[in-house]
């Protein structure tokens, strides 16, 4: 049996930055790119920029319902004296009529139909009296007026979107707008996710003594979809050298192995014990509650492996601060670490000294400002998975901080 | 060819609110329910609540690894002068040893292992020699401490999670910790998304005088996806009433139609004539910018469809503002309408009186305040697709403002 010494291998305290730059020096981009249609590009990150192939608008194009006239001919026209001009085209949206406009004359026009020839000024509907032969103008339109200018928007070759991001509706929709018919998108991360521990049964599965469900690898499989990876496995492993060994040695080809538990100082902290055997393993006590102890390393073969505590509060914090990020590097995202916003704490907490605490948080607005409060009445303990189904994200309290009282202003990340 | 006059059949001017009111009157949740695996759960809407099927914890277990003993027996255990126990149990996480623990005993016990009988307290390991076959204990423990007590997180029969909630990977984790194995779900609405405009070429086609490339099926469909919606079909259709009502009635079954496009009072404006034909659709001017003319109402069968105006900021918001929430509804989600967070504007901007303006901005966080600006020099201009994408959503502007000032309070909801 191995020591009992809690110094033993334990790593020395670090940072919560220190150890993020620790991991995010352990990841590189994956090399993989993919071509997709714009329909399939949804949650994909693009891998690199992209630029307009056409101008937008690709012609000058009326902004209105209404009639392209030569601005000089109606220029003195008011509604007691209408300037009637001959109606020569009626122009829709998607006409490939191509008229010229002469002194006195006119062309219906709809709304994104191209400007014709000889007209420089677009009077609106609603200020003539809709003549379809010959129509009567009650007012002179100022120059260029309703006309939406080739390229105002974005010129051909004008940057669209930039490599890194996150693809989502309104981006797809600007490279469809550009031109674009597919996108060259970073390769889907594949992450392996490990739930160890004996007393782990299926979720649902009958309990003996001692056993609890198993509610980590769901949590570990769902954190890595909403992050933007694709979950190779999914399983549970008893703490037992032989099979963690086995299951390392045959695993599916990934990119990343996240495993959940077994990562203490305890005699039966078999992954651990595992890791360190490999020798390309740190263990850190990172100053943070949850989630102290933490692993990070390479498997043999160079895959980027993760040993997080097994509580579910801290599984879910460790992602957050840690595998999350290690995955937006993978994808080759810029912002690899959430965003936080302010928030007032609506009632006080404790945070331990010289620890970054990571308090699930419910918020909600009032009177123009967000409010933040511990989503359980067990705040950051750490087994209260059930309390963590009500938090809307994290208070990120800093390692100075040990009380956080009303009225307190806050960082959060949202998660929801 | 119809009427040019602006007013025929253009509805009445309503307010935002009361628009929404209307669309929201129209729609009801599916009936259909399905059991889904917790794995597929995530992003799934709870159809009904759910209790916890067990305790949790499920039983007494060590919050450390440690000895677990009696407290009678350590009262006056010091560093100096130690009490030595005898060991008569190894208890890793998940043992179904039931050992008890008699006078001058003690059980080495890991985290998560079910306290043994006679015991009453843990001393952490740091506290002790970390004996095996005896340990020597050098601190009293209090009552009690270091054990997690049956059901202090939750009780059976407890509410795990309420109907109408959004799953993600929190919520599923903390089904899976209270015993469920699958989930009820609301059944995916399966909306068609219908792009009109004989100026449509697909994406990435070639564009001949006067044609522009389609944007708005792909927006339609990705903002769809993203409220959690099936599409069950996408595509262009020109300005054609005939090929219009052969769409409508031989369409694939669905619980929503979103046309985009053609609803303004046009000549060409073909799904404002042909839904206007049906007595079934209702046309509105909506108090809003971007987004006024509206169509809502119901197909032949009673399927809701939406008539929104098709540039593709008026698109976007038009769906944020009324098919979003009509798709939350479908899905029987409790919160159909997104929440609005406080920002601080960074610039100044116009808004038109008396409607509610949708400004798509940039969020940035700087010194403990949101700060929002307007995504694109355009500003709200609806044909503005390239800004779009540099949006993290939009500031809504109350229809009495008409000028947004830096440094003004603003209501943003965040879209990204």
């Amino acid at each position: 049996m191995p020591s009992f010494s809690p110094a033993s291998g334990a790593g020395a305290s670090v940072s919560v930055d220190a150890h993020l730059e620790r991991v995010l020096a352990g990841v590189a981009p994956l090399a993989r790119v993919e071509r997709v249609p714009l329909a399939d590009g949804s949650g994909r990150t693009l891998a690199s920029s992209v630029d307009s192939r056409v101008d937008l608008p690709g012609f000058d194009n009326s902004a209105m319902d209404g009639y392209a006239v030569r601005r000089a001919d109606v220029a003195t026209a008011t509604p007691l004296h209408p300037v009637v001009l001959d109606v020569v085209a009626d122009l829709p949206a998607g006409s490939d009529a191509d008229p010229v406009v002469g002194p006195g004359q006119a062309a219906h026009i709809m709304t994104g139909a191209p400007i014709p020839e000889g007209a420089d000024a677009v009077v609106p509907i609603e200020l003539t009296d809709g003549g379809t032969a010959r129509v009567s103008i009650g007012a002179p339109p100022q120059a260029g007026h309703h006309i939406r200018r080739r390229a105002e928007d974005l010129s051909a070759g004008d940057r669209v979107l930039e490599a890194g991001v996150v693809l989502d509706a309104r981006r797809v929709a600007a490279a469809a707008a550009a031109g674009l018919a597919e996108l060259p998108v970073a390769g889907l991360p594949r992450v392996a996710v490990v739930a160890t521990g004996s007393e782990l049964v299926e979720p649902g599965g009958p309990l003996g003594r001692g056993r609890i469900h198993d509610s980590n690898s769901l949590l570990l499989a769902a954190l890595v979809a909403e992050a933007g990876g694709l979950v190779s496995e999914r399983l549970r492993l008893p703490d037992d050298p032989e099979l963690l060994r086995d299951w390392i040695e045959g695993r599916e080809p990934c990119d990343l192995v996240v495993f959940a538990g077994g990562v203490s100082v305890g005699a039966h902290d078999v992954v651990r014990h595992v890791l360190a055997d490999l020798g390309t393993v740190d263990f850190a006590r990172v100053a943070m509650q949850p989630g102290k102890p933490q692993a990070f390393g390479t498997l043999p073969g160079g895959t980027p492996v993760f040993g997080l505590p097994g509580n579910p509060v801290s599984v879910a914090v460790s992602f957050e601060a840690f595998v999350r990020p290690a995955l937006q590097r993978l994808l080759g995202r810029h912002d690899v670490v959430r965003p936080t916003w302010p928030a007032i704490a609506e009632i006080g907490w404790s945070s331990p000294a010289r620890r970054r605490q990571y308090m699930p948080v419910a918020l909600r607005v009032r009177h123009g400002r967000v409010l933040a409060r511990p989503a359980s009445p067990g705040g950051a303990g750490s087994h209260l998975a059930a309390g963590l189904a009500a938090a809307d994200g994290f208070a990120i309290v800093p390692e100075l901080v040990v009380d956080v009282s009303a009225g307190d202003l806050v960082e959060v990340t949202v998660t929801r």
